[in-house]
Order: structure tokens, then sequence, then C-alpha cells
């Protein structure tokens, strides 16, 4: 069966967006500082429609991993449309991603409008499941063949997955920053027991993973 | 001069105490969870008074490269007479370290109260400061000598330090587990930069030290 795993940037105070998130600033004030790590990696790039980039750090072998391992995606209906803000709360907000997202494989978003499925360009479609966590694992999945499910946020959906027992194994990129306020990743959780499987560092970030212990 | 540098235990959801903290449960529940792999090395339990102990792994050679480069400790007074609590309120409590206290430098103990300082056995003194984070580092850099100061914590204390661009480098032993609350040491920050300079890793924690950018 699909495992469902977790990659993600995070601050050293834990976390994943700086405050004051807008359409504008869709990362919060200095929370691009998590992601320059990734913005200069080919194989960052290369998904993104973006050509160039470094080859030759161990950086782009970790996103480069990822990517390949990911036959499918699951997203909370906020990451779909755009973050927190009024125009989140609009249903068929989706100019966010483009025409062209960057997943180029099947995503399901947590909503709790009934809504089209959507198929984009390059291979990514948005089936929007409105019967909760499960069923969207579910649906993933079946979409994801013998590749990983890759949960991509946010931080309330990971939570939500952590505390029901579904993630299997999650990387964090643990990066050398105090943004002092934002959104926090692992907040609300309870006693959850982990395993340290692997760690790879470069001069820009920490990569490290963790297997779920059950 | 010597440098003001931290050491210390913190779980993936960035807690260094379990929740419900009490003088009989003083890490708070779950909070020894954090602090395993350091009871079982040789180079933790000799200065507890502790005979045997593992010295063959890494987490060894850490610990007692830290207490090799210590010259003295800046701690805050709940660490010093045990945690949150009523009883923490008593300026005269000082039977948390007992008459051998595992430091065996002069410690400066941040507190509101004027008190005489005292002469532990095995090199320990407490020396009570009420002139602020300032006057205390001031007072345990000239008793260093050519050491660093380590900072003891709490997680208020850090936090303080941190915020008045005082503390030179961190070390975080990151422990794989979710405790879901409790005492979390980066919290209440404002943006800092930080640079990886070093990444260990053992079976059961991993060592992760930052220089503060300035």
């Amino acid at each position: 069966m699909p495992r469902l795993t977790l990659n993600i940037s995070m601050s050293l105070d834990g976390f994943i967006a700086g405050p004051n998130q807008t359409l504008e600033q869709p990362l919060g004030a200095g929370g691009e500082a998590l992601h320059e790590w990734a913005f200069r990696l080919a194989s960052w790039r290369e998904p993104h429609g973006l050509s160039g980039g470094e080859t030759d750090v161990a950086d782009d072998e970790v996103v480069a991993e990822t990517l390949q391992a990911t036959g499918a995606v699951v997203m909370g209906r906020r990451m779909f449309s755009g973050g927190e803000g009024p125009w989140a709360d609009d249903p068929n907000a989706d100019a966010w991603w483009g025409d062209n997202p960057p997943f180029h494989v099947p995503v399901f978003v947590l909503t709790h409008h009934a809504r089209e499925k959507e198929i984009k360009e390059g291979g990514t479609s948005f089936t929007f499941v409105t019967g909760g966590i499960e069923a969207a694992l579910e649906q993933a999945r079946a979409a994801a063949g013998d590749k990983d499910v890759s949960l991509a946020g946010g931080a309330d959906v990971v939570q939500q997955y952590l505390k029901a027992g579904l993630l299997d194994e999650l990387q964090v990129h643990l990066v050398p920053v105090f943004l002092g306020g934002g959104v926090r990743l692992f907040d609300r959780l309870e006693p959850i027991e982990l395993e340290g499987t692997r760690v790879i560092e470069s001069d820009a970030v920490t990569h490290l993973r963790f297997r779920v212990v059950r």
C-alpha cells in the first residue's frame, strides 16, 4: 500500500510560514528564507517550468528523490486556494497554482465544498474530497500506484494526519533561522514516537528524516 | 572573551520539558524521553557521581566536549529551585541540586531575591545575580577564564539572551519524539539568522550546532 509521507521546510523555531500571510506575501514575513535552499535547485525549478539551477549539491538529490517517489498529493483547501485571508473563503478560487501546476500528479484537496474535478496541464489534476482525511488518503492511494502519497500541507492538515496515526514518514528540511512567529507546523499534537532514519546536511539546510513508530 | 553557548535536548515539536511539571515529575509528562540518550553515557554519568556508562558512541564525545569547554554556567531561578509550581516561589529553596551538583564550575543564578553565595562540593558554587541577564553574563565571563559560559536554561532565560543578541552558539540535541505539549524552547522570538556549523547523528539523537549571525 502506498505510504503517506511529508517533506517540508521548517525554521528552527518550528514555523513553515512567517507571520502576516497575504496574497502578495503568501509565505508570510520572512517566509521566503525557508525555501531559498530549494529555489536554486534544478530539481525544484524543472517541475515549476524554470530552466537551469544547481545539480551538484546533496539538496538537489533530496528534492529529486522526493518528486520521483510521489504518485499523488493530498493538500488542505487553504493551501489549494492560497492560504489564510478572506479570499480563502471563495470555494472557486483556483488561480493560485496556474494552468500548469508544479505537482504533475493527481492532487486531492480536502474541502467542505463539493466541486467538479479540474484537469490541468502537465499531469496535474485537482480532485475535491468532502469525506474527510481518510477518504482523501484512500483516493490518493488508489491514484498513486506503486509510489508514495505526499502530504503537501498546511500545518493543520499535517496535524490531523499525524494525530490520526496515518502519516508513515516525514522529512523536515530544517532551515537555520528563527522567524519569531507565523504558522507552526508541529503544534497541538499528542505524544508520538519517531525513529530517525536519515540525516543529510548541506551548507544551507539539514534534511532530517523520521519514521512514525506505531 | 568567553562565548555564551547553549546545549539543550529538544523534541521535534520544540519542547524541552513535557506538560504538568511537578517536584515529583520535574521534566513533565514524557520529558524523560528527551534525556535518555544522555543518561546512559559515561560523560554524563561521571559529573553526576555515577560510574559506568557508554563511551564508544558519538554522543559521548559531544557531551564530553561541552563539559570540557564550560568554565561557568548561567541559569534562571526556576531552574535553580526546581521549575514551575508554588515551591518555586521560595527564594531559599536549594535542595534541588544536592550537596555535590553536577556543574563543577561557578553557577550564576538570575533572581529578583538577593541572597548569599553558596559554595557546594566538587567545585560548584551558586552566585545569585539580581542585576539582570547582562550582569549575570558579565560575572560568568569573569569566572569562566578561557572557557565558555554555558546557558543552562530555562526556556524563558534562553529567549531573553537570544533576543538581547548575547548568545553566540547553540547546539540542539534533537530527539525524535513529539511530546505534544510542555515547555517550548524557541518561542516568542524575533527574526534571527543562524548558520549551521555541524551535524552529528547517532541512533538516538541528532546534534545540530548553530552560530548566531549578527
